[in-house]
């Protein structure tokens, strides 16, 4: 027979089953999380209608969508979760409770170039809050971000807050509201290109000397969040959207301080600016201090209006996104994932006959109490079914020879200690028990 | 702004919150049973290479797959698991340890004509051993479904086991063998069309009143498993095909006792024929006795040749797959989900400020014993928040007011009783642990 090479288009990732293991506890742990905090699972099909998903029009992303005709239909494989989002809001709004908190945990598609860490199909997970503009949702999802983070255990991180209606109401301020686009685009590269550079590119931009002196100046304003506000006060800034984008972050602090969380763990960073054409309020990076070429893992923001391509309703709503499979690259990369995820815990060596009878049994008894088990059934001799179980990583074996049969005990050994007990199958459980 | 009305292609389901918490439970399920039987995850792109996906060519599949091609490649998403499993496992190889234990739990796709319970995206949950001819492994397959199905609580379902080597035996035995196609095409209608119908069609294929007596007599051939070997052994078949199928059946039923497992969930059963033309050995539907409608809602059965499109390795193996979003779908209709999935375990009303910090504090107290939380940021009247707890089905809420911010504890009112009680707030904490 012909053979087809078995190959995988390029920008799509797989992983073996060890690596998917780890994979699948970080979006158990996301989503055990997004849960706590009273988000409801959302999932909606990976493929739209094209005119609804791409209702909006025009974009970067459109020419990145994978698009497609099947019968006399116009279908288009989803890109992001908030589109959709829009779209399941609008399509159940009679049905839906607001404030609504939904997660929402999939895979999207997107053609970008394939490069390093860039995948074409990868995990996003969401947590959104709609159909609200208190600005206690955004408080909430600080802490929200900064359990899933200490949750991961991949390391130190800080998640950044800015609000665009106070570089708006400053860039007012001072009469320069005209340049906003241009001077964004400047601070988003204070981090990597540092402030001269930032000052020659504010000066192309036509900021005089004292407008790039105040603007460095005021972004670069940090400290603990009182020092923060201490700072801002001083500016003496009249001017109604800074007023009101002080007065939020200001609640939002107050709410963060009340949920209880950690302050080494956030900071107010007027350098984060990625976004702020399309959020209206809080934005929110995280990074990973001692990997800034992470960038930001998980982002978000306020918006004010979710469905406006679908529905009458005004929706203003607040959320997060990890890109996890980026992430998960890079955390695997950098050797950052913490313990060892076992698949399989426990493997049966056995050697047929009675003894594979008195294998399967004891399998069915671990398997009982939750440990995952696996049994010899292919008769190979015991130094193969020992190779085969250190290969597979499976930390603990049991061995079932006539002995055992007999007493009805087993042989436990430990494969990273090498060390072997004789035990009564009750004991054996509760000792793996113990270390699972 | 000029709106698009938001709405699904048809085929296309998706379900709103409470519902999908069932949903997820059920894959959790599913999932964990998976586990417990040692097997290992693998999650493959939903987009291959059409060129790769399609090599085997040809089927009635086909033209359901949904293909499309960008830049210079041409795609498809897969139509089901093991095709790309088949890849997988040939891609992997030299970094896979055989027997390859996995399940993948996934959707597909397939532009299916749209009906009832038919979607073109849906949810299939396999698990498959690949690299090994034991029948052992065939026998763990009926115990794990058996788990899986009891482990779902939908009420009552059989695990019917046939052999195709026994009907293919049987045949070459009575000389019927250039005829199996149609005969089978018959057995298969016998639930549905009765014998009489069922003799006609034979009839009409060509066999004689005898031959149709004897397939008959053989196809309802039931009982205890005991019983049926008697049966079979008592035909006195002179095949060598015949032979070795109930060699690997008395042995496979020999390892599920082992196992431990309940035998009125299982029966050797001769009407399954589905799916013979594809597996070699052992074939297993499972139903709900009570809801023959149903049809099978678990398949499967070993296959010689997993991967040949793709290797010259020969890969025998045995899988099943669950089609979960069909099964969601008709337990739903059917009212056989059992208990119903609180995704918000508790609400806590407060009335801003002072009650807000506390009710802000408390909810972190309440996640961090794992009790899934939600407060209201929206300072609305009591009465509004408690029917927004109250539609959402949230089964408590507590309330925080003035007396509680003074007391340091907390009113819990069970939502289903109106039963309210004043409580430290570890009392309610572990009250509401020892319920969810």
């Amino acid at each position: 027979m012909k053979k087809v090479t078995a190959r995988r288009p390029s920008g799509f990732v797989e992983y073996l089953p060890q690596q998917q293991a780890q994979l699948q506890n970080m979006i158990d742990t996301i989503r055990s999380v997004y849960e706590l905090y009273g988000f409801l699972p959302v999932e909606t099909p990976a493929i739209e209608l094209a005119e609804v998903l791409l209702a909006k029009g025009g974009g970067e992303t459109e020419n990145e969508v994978y698009r497609f005709s099947k019968g006399d239909k116009e279908y288009a494989l989803h890109y992001d979760l908030t589109v959709p989002l829009a779209r399941f809001v609008a399509e159940h709004e009679n049905d839906l409770s607001f404030p609504f908190r939904r997660y929402q945990m999939q895979k999207v598609w997107r053609a970008e170039r394939a490069q390093k860490g860039r995948f074409r199909e990868f995990y996003q997970c969401d947590a959104d809050i709609i159909g609200s503009s208190s600005v206690g949702h955004d408080a909430e999802l600080v802490a929200l971000t900064i359990d899933v983070f200490t949750a991961l255990s991949l390391g130190d991180f800080t998640v950044r807050i800015n609000n665009r209606k106070l570089i708006s109401g400053f860039l007012e301020a001072i009469g320069l509201q005209a340049k906003t686009s241009d001077i964004l685009h400047a601070i988003d590269k204070l981090e990597k290109i540092g402030v001269d550079e930032v000052i020659k590119l504010l000066k192309s931009a036509g900021c005089g000397d004292d407008d790039s002196a105040q603007i460095i100046n005021f972004v670069n304003t940090t400290g603990t969040t009182a020092e923060v506000f201490d700072k801002l006060r001083g500016l003496s800034i009249k001017n109604e959207t800074f007023s009101s984008g002080l007065a939020s972050m200001y609640e939002l602090v107050e709410q963060v301080e009340a949920l209880g969380v950690d302050p080494s763990k956030y900071i107010i960073d007027f350098r984060i600016v990625r976004g702020l054409d399309y959020y209206t309020g809080t934005v929110y990076e995280t990074v990973f201090e001692k990997y800034p070429e992470f960038g930001s893992v998980c982002s978000g923001g306020r918006y004010d209006n979710l469905a406006e391509y679908y529905t009458k309703t005004s929706l203003p709503g607040v959320g997060i996104s990890i890109g996890l499979s980026r992430l998960f690259a890079l955390v695997q990369e950098a050797g950052l994932l913490g313990k060892n995820i076992q698949p399989v815990q426990l493997y049966i060596v056995n050697f047929g006959s009675s003894s594979r009878e008195l294998a399967l049994k004891t399998a069915q008894e671990f398997r009982k109490h939750g440990i995952k088990t696996q049994v010899d059934l292919d008769g190979q001799k015991p130094e193969k079914q020992f190779k085969y179980a250190d290969k597979l990583n499976i930390p603990f074996v049991v061995v079932i020879g006539d002995e055992e049969v007999k007493s009805n005990s087993v042989e436990l050994k430990d494969m990273q200690t090498g060390k072997q007990e004789t035990l009564a199958i009750d004991t054996a459980i509760n000792r793996l028990k113990s270390i699972s």
